[in-house]
């Protein structure tokens, strides 16, 4: 599939403005609403702008993993070239929760951003600076803490933030208030008043948000294509503890690290049972110490233990909890499978739960990790067999629910693909916003509004993919990968050919690598070899011979020729040395 | 996650052997069970050997598609070698029905065999010559057509078949008569009655089966952790009907071109609904004439139309039918929503249908296809927003009541990843199969029955991937592998170093493919070539230099200097040239 680098349908521009579509920009005194990052992807680099004039707001900073298509790369950040020379505009960055997919970015960005003040709750802010000390060791972020309810001013901005549940505690939606009219931005959200109080939604504000003539209302759209409502954390809460009295054995729990609810959920019901909790992977500790520092989590002293007090303990008196229930290679749970662990085995009688949805993408590795454990001889309960994850993300009901109290004149779906945002349209639709009332906007367009009125506008600022990998941030490009990508499919080919000032051919060597397997190398290596000759020696035999005109020989005959022979297209790299 | 080329719970054998477990083999008239493949992976590279004494049967042979990491892989094909100097024991293959999973190894394989008879159903006989000629052109298989209720001798077997559903007719059980008893093989199935006469279960034949002393049933394991029943063909009837009754636009419907149950029940509607057909994409342009020649595809003579004919009808007067719901990069979707295709754009009020699961793995493919396509403009329906869609593998539900019916004294789940075949052992012993009568074993591992009793050995045969990669069969290993993996996610850096005899470094160059971006390189080659000419110089200068040597040291040296550098390990591939 071609890579989103210019969406198509700008190719047929409408002749006329109207109201929801475009309209020339460049007016003075318009709210800007831009998406640098998130609304061409699931789970993306989330980046949102806001901007009236001179004031401009950043909500969150993402990262994005990255495609089947792009070998090698650690992941992806927003394109923020657009904040260039505007650094003195940023009135601050908002980050709404703490998932990698909204503060990943911001330990490279931010310091490139001038080192604009961070308004998030205290516990995304714990995570952002741990963040920060992963990727420059010692650097500290400008945090401000808010919570849900405060009010804050920012340039000309009057900035609130209200309480949404996600599966991860301090979760905040945002309320902006600008000249043109009032935005609401929702990050990640889901409906859930019967969830533990520090991740309760903030249900009165939001109905009285309805009385405040929202402009426009940014929504989530993670889950707009499920039909619905998403469960309440409560509702999983019993097959949870079922577990809990039937399983003799040890329990152990895989999930998300940041996936405090659960891990809260889970501590207190051992607790109630009587087990000890043994907490495997050092972001998990992290998260549980930051959520115990900030009081977001909330455990008896005594039942988190250690291996050394565990392995003393019946199987019935301890549980697990552990990451890498993604099928990730070098998590807890695949080093169990595997039996790299350095002291945990799967026992007979374990039940191991994955406690979390599989991520698209994870499926073959999700899978492959429980055949291990099947053979290890683990009991396997899954999602899928029975009711242990409620997910984080509004459900078409719950998005129809949501847009008819907050009662928005626009709605901008963000945070989805291309299908999300228009199935987000759809709930929007049914809520009741008119159809050209809906904006969708891809990355780097520019959505306005002029005297109450939104337009997508044609303006397109320029997004391109920011790659990191190792310690590279933007130095590898889609020339690289498209290399990388030949080098995996087909391998490469290297011809050394020694050649003298005169064009004689002396030696001609050929390595090759990812090719073919070296014991039927043999002969078509010798075959190489000869046809590499051939090529150099099929030239004007009066003139001095050209390196750059001898490699184009050997490239364009070679390629044919193995082509012809292996119907493989190897990288062929002539390498021309005179001897 | 470690490759399954030696499952780990080999490594702690039993001591004594017990029904069901374990036997030293080896002993006369034993009946052997034996997969070459399909029971490490989900649609795999399905091969049974049946052996008695010097009478072997194969069952199926299939290819496999790769997973992740193995980059350029075309597919991967059942290890035979097992079969080699037993060519003449091979009494016949049997390809239960004509999906690439089953029929998929034969143009590479049986010629290898000897060219054994084929027997199949009449349309999967004219599939399997189809894909024999696209490997082999001119090449013809030896073939036997077999039908429900035959019954032939093959050796000293007699084998019957009975009709099972798919979602391809021609679908086959085989039940195997030995002396030492009889075994059944599902092949892929489904139960059910309410089919099209030409897909519909012999539930007669199967009740039978009950009386007959069954002493193993193979059963496939495809969707044995899904509960419940499966959907009927027919049950998805009215959705697809509703489309017709309800869509004013062209409705395009996209689907496996082997799905030809799928494909008759449109092509039924679309003359009920008086409209007219194009159908795209060559596989299901073939596969609808053999369908045609063979019975299993009725149409009237001017239903199928060509596109200079339908360009000329009204929208609400045609369908399309085409490939590419799997999100193919070259199938006729993709090319659509890309605008690659030579004739069809998306049309204002245009609805798409996905009329089949998502195989785990193409998941982002297919959210990337349906992106584009809303993009142009298209509306789109899939299987989880409408039951348009039924599958073709047996639930959980279904299998029971199955080995409810058939009364196997013993069970052997086939064609399925380990945590599948794990889920079927739990099938049967619902069904009331004691579970030391459950017979779970990997590919290449021997099943042995002796004197009615049966066992998983610990006779292992070996079993590798077999890759076929362009027109390479068994070319490529694991090797080959690992270097394209390293290439693709870190690329390479050529160092070819110019060295007089006497080991005085002339000159070094560098090159790079996949590593960094160019305009960034500047510097960092620089310093490539500053430290390979440290590298070559750190040696002792009294003695002539060795290549070898020369190699390692910068090798060694580069790897580590480029990882400190960068945190990349790129390949590092050191030229020496003497001058």
């Amino acid at each position: 599939m071609r890579r989103p680098d210019g969406p198509r349908y700008t190719r047929k521009p409408k002749p006329l403005p109207k109201e929801g579509e475009r309209t020339p920009s460049g007016t003075h005194n318009v709210l800007r609403l831009i998406p640098l990052g998130g609304n061409e992807e699931t789970g993306g680099r989330n980046c949102y702008l806001i901007q009236y004039g001179q004031d401009i707001l950043v909500i969150d900073l993402g990262l994005q993993f990255p495609e089947d298509d792009m070998p090698g790369v650690d992941y992806i950040i927003p394109d923020t070239r657009y904040l260039r020379g505007k650094e003195k505009s940023i009135r601050g960055v908002i980050v709404t929760h703490g998932h990698y997919d909204h503060i990943g970015g911001v330990p490279h960005l931010v310091p490139q951003l001038g080192n604009p003040m961070i308004y998030a709750s205290n516990l995304t802010g714990a995570m952002l600076q741990k963040k920060m000390e992963d990727v420059h060791p010692g650097k500290k972020l400008r945090l401000q803490a808010v919570k849900s309810r405060d009010r804050i001013k920012l340039g000309l901005f009057w900035v609130e933030f209200f309480a949404l549940s996600h599966n991860i505690p301090g979760s905040l939606g945002v309320v902006i208030q600008t000249p043109a009219g009032m935005v609401v931005h929702t990050g990640d959200f889901k409906l859930d008043t019967r969830a533990h109080v520090s991740n309760r939604t903030d249900l009165e504000y939001i109905k009285r948000l309805g009385q405040r003539n929202v402009l426009c209302l940014m929504c989530d759209s993670t889950n707009s294509p499920v039909p619905g409502h998403q469960m309440s954390e409560s509702d999983i809460e019993g097959n949870i503890q079922g577990m809990f009295t039937q399983t003799k054995g040890r329990i152990l729990f895989a999930t998300f690290s940041s996936l405090l609810s659960r891990i809260q959920q889970i501590l207190t019901l051992a607790e109630k049972f009587n087990r000890k909790v043994l907490v495997e992977g050092f972001s998990m500790r992290t998260n549980i110490e930051i959520g115990q520092q900030l009081g977001y989590i909330r455990v008896k002293s005594n039942t988190i233990v250690s291996w050394e007090q565990a392995k003393h303990l019946p199987p019935n008196r301890y549980i697990i909890m552990c990451t890498g229930a993604q099928g990730e290679d070098n998590a807890v749970l695949m080093r169990i499978a595997n039996r790299e662990h350095k002291y945990l085995r799967v026992e007979k009688g374990d039940l191991i739960v994955f406690s979390s949805s599989i991520v698209p993408g994870n499926e073959r590795s999700v899978e492959r990790l429980k055949d291990g454990l099947y053979r290890e001889g683990a009991d396997i309960i899954d999602y899928k067999m029975l009711d242990i994850h409620a997910g984080g993300h509004a459900n078409a009901g719950d998005i129809i629910d949501f847009i008819r109290m907050v009662r928005p004149k626009y709605v901008m779906p963000i945070e989805g693909s291309y299908s999300h945002l228009i199935e987000n349209k759809k709930n929007a639709i049914k809520a009741g916003v008119p159809e050209q009332r809906v904006l969708l906007a891809d990355n780097g367009q520019v959505v306005e509004f002029h005297h109450g009125q939104g337009y997508v506008t044609s303006h397109r600022i320029p997004i391109e993919y920011v790659f990191v990998d190792g310690l590279g941030v933007g130095d590898i490009n889609h020339i690289v990968l498209r290399d990388r990508k030949q080098l995996a499919e087909e391998g490469m080919v290297i011809v050394v050919a020694q050649v003298t000032r005169s064009g004689k051919v002396q030696r001609v060597d050929v390595i090759s690598r990812g090719f073919t397997f070296i014991q039927n190398q043999g002969r078509l290596l010798s075959e190489v070899v000869r046809e590499a000759k051939r090529a150099l020696q099929d030239r004007e035999p009066r003139t001095a011979p050209d390196p750059k005109d001898l490699r184009e020989k050997i490239h364009r005959h070679l390629e044919k020729f193995l082509f012809q022979r292996t119907h493989r297209l190897p990288m062929v790299l002539p390498v021309i040395v005179e001897v």
